[in-house]
């Protein structure tokens, strides 16, 4: 079959491959719709991150090359004998992530963790075996489309829930890429009553108030901190940091009311030079998220099923399997306007 | 009367000077004991920090040269016309924190807050006239010496209370000057299970031990994150960072397990290089203290007061007004053996 495999940095080759073989505990899906994510770029643009080249990843035990894709869904093409509850013909949708279940489900990915489609072969491909335990049934409402989206939704869900936001918290979420805006629509699903978006870009801005955002501030035009103060004076009970630069971290401190919660949701590439004094003055709480619990993700199956968070406008483009580099990764690298980019597999709905 | 006055950096001189006049809502406290603290040690060694000496602080309309000394306790001489609850010759510790009041007394320091005797004048003097509401009377059990350290301890209890320390958790402090050492304190009071002190110091260390430490570690000799982790191999629930550096930021990020706490105490004087993608990968908490509520400063005294509390053994020394330039100031900042030094004024117990 057909699939999109790393072999390297600024080397991800659309190339016939063999799926490896079915386990018992494992179900055969048939991809339909597989998302890029931030992590994918990642991997093209500076990896090897996450992905296994030297020895085989402990939980998927492969190693590079490997099929990428971590965002997907499809549908039940065969199951392994050991399977119980899944059949030929379901819709479903995937949880790529994998850890070592010795811990209770919050805990247990900072024990260790692993991604399908970043440890081990994922979703870039005409079909996938994924373990049973991280497969979910796609309630009727949802698309299989809707299914590829699940997963950076769930992340957004985790980070909201990190945050621990209280129904008619003020928020600000800094950075407007597709996370960000994921976290813009999970924000308002939880109640937020003020959601402020900040970025540079103006075409994400204008994204961003489709997802939800009360208010955009340009802080490539504008004081980022004097214009949420003009809107909070004593500051947001939230902030997210979406962007992993050391400018918005410190703005995401400094704009965040004493006694509330910052959230960082990125993943910072480098180090950054900040006084810790800044906390101290401010007396906030600095928090992190990490993918999401198996809780969370089924959480965002439900309220995407019922239409309380509605992620489809993060979907920018849709292009082929054969296009996946020109005009996935290399478009995603170069055009900020870009938010999520679908690969069509089998495009079935 | 005689007082140790700030005037600039390194020219802190006791002097005569003229006690201002007693307010219709302040007591007059005869001060028989005042500690010195590290931010005293700031002002003279890098000040102006808080110090104000240009405007006029907007809590205290005062401006240095000022006397010094926010950790003290003494007698009543005199009230004012208006104070209801003392009288002369009533003992009386002093809480120097000021704030607005506009906000509950949780977040009443975050917007704005000042300290007698380093916004104002203070302890380090024969006398000082104290707004009634920051007199606290000094229940029998304690001594005058006990009631100028009040004032420290409290700044520890608070740093607990901030970490939400639940009885039995295992706790590391990272630093075993005045503050850390009565964190241990304090943390052992709140019923930690374990309390592990670092410091680079062994005269440090065994005072900790003295203070309630279960196991010392000497950063300058062995790896510090490595020695935490074999006591307790995935790390412990709580960490107070009071040394202020770079290296220790990291480590208690480092060695506090998932989900756990870490609290800043210490004033940060310099920005830190910083990946937050270390928060990102031990999903812990970080949070900040900053001096201590009125709530805070009254449970200090009554767990003092019940033998909960047992800060006396931070006390190091106890010198004279007139010696507190050079076996004062001066020795705090060249011996890091010495850890809270008492200054005698009326000496009264």
């Amino acid at each position: 079959m057909k699939a999109a495999v790393w072999h390297g940095q600024k080397d991800l080759r659309v190339e016939e491959t063999e799926l490896r073989e079915l386990k018992d505990s494992e179900v055969k899906v048939k991809v339909a719709w597989a998302g890029i994510c931030g992590s994918d770029l990642h991997e093209y643009e500076e990896g090897p991150v996450f992905v296994p080249t030297e020895k085989p990843d402990p939980l998927t035990g492969e190693t590079t090359p490997l099929t990428m894709g971590h965002e997907f869904a499809g549908v039940v093409e065969e199951v392994g004998s050991e399977v119980k509850d899944y059949k030929p013909g379901d819709r479903v949708t995937i949880n790529p992530t994998l850890t070592f279940g010795k811990k209770s489900e919050d805990l247990d990915p900072y024990f260790g963790f692993a991604f399908i489609g970043l440890s081990g072969d994922g979703g870039f491909a005409k079909f996938a075996n994924v373990p049973e335990k991280n497969v979910y049934h796609l309630p009727d409402p949802l698309s299989l489309q809707d299914g590829a989206l699940v997963e950076p939704t769930a992340v957004a869900v985790q980070a909201v829930k990190e945050a621990e936001l209280l129904f008619g918290d003020t928020v600000a979420v800094f950075g407007a890429g597709p996370i960000g805006l994921l976290t813009i629509d999970a924000a308002k699903a939880a109640g937020a009553s003020r959601i402020i978006a900040l970025d540079l870009s103006k075409e994400r801005l204008e994204k961003a108030k489709q997802m939800g955002a009360t208010n955009v501030i340009n802080s490539g035009e504008v004081n980022a901190v004097e214009a949420i103060k003009e809107l909070e004076p004593e500051g947001v009970d939230v902030s997210f940091e979406v962007a992993g630069v050391g400018a918005t971290f410190e703005q995401a401190v400094e704009v965040t009311t004493p006694r509330g919660t910052m959230v960082v949701v990125s993943i910072f590439a480098s180090p950054i030079e900040w006084n810790p004094f800044q906390l101290t003055a401010k007396g906030i709480t600095i928090k992190s998220s990490l993918a999401y619990t198996p809780t969370s993700f089924r959480q965002t199956i439900d309220l995407m099923a019922r239409g309380q968070l509605k992620p489809q406008e993060v979907i920018t483009d849709h292009i082929g399997l054969n296009d996946i580099v020109e005009k996935g990764f290399e478009e995603l690298s170069n055009n900020k306007s870009q938010a999520k980019i679908l690969v069509e597999l089998s495009g079935e709905n």
